[in-house]
């Protein structure tokens, strides 16, 4: 391929690229924003973040670690 | 409040959080598909992402990251 036909294809995946990352800069943006109203309600953002992570798991692999937290728990001694 | 309005305001919250954050997914994996593309049509990744940063910068700032990058080079010996 000719020089022009390479750069034209670089700068068109660069600008696509470009694109996407600038959906996903507003996407970021959005979400932020939703953590801050829900602090704004009281909520704790950072357990609100665990429980997603919880949410996302596999009924048994969320089981599983929901009685392993616990155990590990009980052997270092937290007892709240 | 009562308990039962802040379990919905809380699952209110989480479920706006997962479907941006599912969206924000399927972006990240649509750049890494176009990249994937660039790679195969011969395009050097890494260098891209340098590209990419690049163009994100105010036209003052790049020039002045150019020409120290090159004063930089020099002052630690890489010619090429």
């Amino acid at each position: 391929m000719t020089e022009e036909t390479t750069t034209n294809n670089l700068t068109r995946f660069i600008e696509r690229i470009e694109r996407l990352e600038s959906e996903k800069a507003d996407l970021v943006a959005d979400i932020r924003d939703i953590y801050a109203e829900a602090k704004g309600m009281g909520y704790d953002t950072k357990v609100m973040r665990q429980i997603i992570k919880l949410r996302k798991m596999d009924p048994a692999d969320r089981s599983e670690n929901e009685y392993l937290r616990d155990e590990y728990k009980k052997l270092v001694g937290i007892n709240d």
